[in-house]
């Protein structure tokens, strides 16, 4: 096989161990003779000498960086080197030689903005940096399914490819299906609502698409959107469910990301549980109270969230109990109030990452939340038909997993946390 | 809420204990003028009785099959009850009340053929067997992913919408992408590649779609794939790592879903490992022998595959060194013999559920695969280019999830598996 260490095994303790290491050249020094290899791999780096009379000295000349190298030798304790150790090379093999000069620097001292970075975006994914992202996304959806699998939720993948929109057909990309018209979905909706509906307690973590029209820093036109739906229940239980999640998702990051954090430079926010909780009508009233004109109705944006983070000096909150029309037609209007709706965002600093709610579950109630929204109940027969055979009340949420990891990396736009990401002028790489 | 018990945690140790539950009414019998309801709910079925006297017995009428009730009362110890107690109903409330008849018998008792199940799928999706299929799907991919994690792998999401097609363009579903022509990825073969080009070891699930003119119980226009590709590392390795994930998915299986299994009447598999290996070339020997007239080049399809099935008496087995020209242009060819590729399926009795290989890491190499099957190089120099900067020597699979999920539930056709499937007819529900 290629190797029989990670780089990160290479320490004194194998002193005197004949080891093989693979990797990428991350630099080559030349010190008193000698050629110093730092090799990346996917633990980190590792140093190996060339010393001037090992017949492999003179392929030293051809290791540009980012080439990908096979390295057989005996380990060393050296306390100048990584991990205290270094290897002896005995044989050297160049793999895979990269070009050079690289069109981005992979070491990121010199920094690229982030057109460069998208578009020479496979040597921009080596650095540490962007490895940091992708482990704790990694370690973030782990820990978001585990909290699920123990409260007996089932992994659930409902279709990609559909005959209506869920809320109306506003941004929908058509796909061309056998000669007939078909939509990418939006959101898994109404296919995890029937799902919650045969076997209660479902999630799925699937792509979903908008054609966004603007360029924002949180928008994007493909992305990773992460659901949660439950029968026998309403928001309230799921704020809870969430706040669990939440919680086992920022404990997981601390302790097994520890180093990843330190490559980004970022502390996970603090966050006491329960989370804050604030009303959708106490939010405008703290709003008007600082002078900004917002009525029943209106949406909270996101300049208006920044100024409520300020005042509330909160990380995480709820907003909840939204105007029921400003709300899907599935949202479930409260039984005191029928212009306020069992719903809430959870918000991070200033930016929505989860939106949730209780969802209607009487077919006439559909029929009039769609009238009410403009939108044509017989487009949504194949959906509303279901509630004719025993649809238990259900409550659940959809989270953004890019805008989530901006809280768990500290990154500013959910470009920069997507490895390709897709919008109204990017479609390659 | 809505409940304080699952009907499979009410047992004669909750004697004399006041209780809710809240499910749907799997049947109503009348005896010694009382009613009997029982009552199913994710956990199970369990019963509740309701007394001639109670101010709740005029309701009982309203139980039409699959309605959604809640129901209070004391727990009492009885034998003849499911669990051996039940609950005296002391407050029923319908919450939502079914249609009846129903299109679809839930109990299972009337037998429907599979287009009335797929167009009734919500009842269909209530059946115990349905239930037990989700459940397995479930935990095997929880055992999928959990081998990966041990053995450092990230998972990863890589673009569903694509300027180019993998394999050259056949059969692939085109978007309407903000007036631009797009493509839904076949696979996410050539990301994943690059993905394990900067962190190594990746993994994902998720959906892929092929217009697949055919209608066969194997193939759907839409389907989940579990890929896997891991940097420094061959067909060999990716096999070893392929047996060690269905090792143990098996046993998650076998321990967890023992009731599923049950459900569905079926066993799985008695499988050693290592798996049987035979090549491509054994394969022709053995067919040749029986009789079949292949040559080099040609593929193995499912009738050969049933006789060979027969000839090994093996359930799993994989198929090894296929010709370099009948696999995509990115599986490498064997050094000591290039009309061979070192690539495997792996078999379950007839069926392909996994196809892997040792992929090309050399632009040259690369470049003269694509050419030979026709293909122009300069439509993948999105993905060539990056052959430049280092690209390791890499392998990897992807296994059709509900082709895995045949051999773990014993059903016959994929589109009994997937709980929304798509293909040429069906968009709906």
């Amino acid at each position: 096989m290629y190797r029989t260490h990670f780089v990160s095994e290479i320490g004194p303790e194998l002193e005197g161990k004949e080891v093989e290491i693979a990797g990428w050249i991350f630099n080559v020094r030349d010190l008193g003779g000698k050629k110093f290899l730092l090799i990346r791999d996917k633990t980190g780096l590792g140093q190996a000498v060339l010393a001037k009379d090992s017949p492999s000295f003179s392929l030293a000349n051809e290791l540009s960086q980012e080439s990908v190298v096979k390295v057989k030798g005996k380990v060393k304790a050296d306390k100048r080197a990584p991990r205290g150790a270094e290897i002896h090379v005995e044989e050297l093999e160049l793999i895979s030689k990269a070009k050079s000069p690289l069109p981005l620097d992979v070491t990121g001292k010199v920094k690229a903005d982030l057109d460069t970075r998208l578009r020479e975006r496979l040597l921009d994914l080596r650095r540490e940096e962007m490895n940091a992202v992708i482990k704790i996304q990694s370690v973030a959806v782990k820990a978001f399914r585990e909290t699920l699998y123990k409260k007996g939720f089932y992994e659930i993948f409902t279709p990609k490819l559909i005959a209506t929109g869920t809320e109306g057909g506003a941004q929908l990309f058509t796909v061309i299906y056998f000669g007939k018209e078909a939509f990418l979905a939006q959101s898994p909706q109404l296919y995890k609502e029937l799902m919650a509906g045969a076997v209660e307690r479902v999630f799925e973590i699937a792509p979903a698409w908008r054609a966004e029209d603007s360029d924002t820093p949180y928008h994007l036109s493909e992305f990773v959107s992460m659901d949660v739906e439950m029968a026998f229940s309403d928001y309230n239980e799921v704020m809870h469910t969430l706040e669990d999640i939440i919680s086992n998702i920022l404990e997981k990051v601390r302790s097994e990301c520890e180093n990843e954090l330190k490559a980004l430079n970022y502390s996970l926010p603090e966050v006491r549980f329960p989370l804050k909780r604030i009303t959708y009508s106490e939010a405008l009233e703290i709003l008007n109270g600082k002078g900004i004109d917002l009525k029943f109705g209106d949406d909270i944006g996101t300049p208006e969230l920044r100024v409520l983070n300020e005042e509330l000096k909160e990380d995480l909150y709820f907003v909840t109990d939204w105007p029921t029309l400003s709300r899907p037609f599935y949202t479930r209007a409260k039984n005191e109030n029928s212009d306020l709706s069992e719903s809430f965002d959870l918000i991070f600093r200033f930016l929505e990452i989860v939106s949730g709610s209780s969802r209607n579950y009487r077919r006439e109630v559909l029929e009039n939340a769609l009238k009410a929204r403009g939108l044509n109940p017989s487009s949504f027969e194949f959906f509303l038909r279901w509630f004719d055979y025993g649809m238990p009340p259900h409550a659940g949420f959809g989270m953004g997993l890019s805008r989530l990891m901006l809280m768990l990396t500290g990154l500013q736009n959910v470009k920069e946390i997507v490895p390709f990401p897709r919008d109204k002028k990017r479609l390659v790489p």
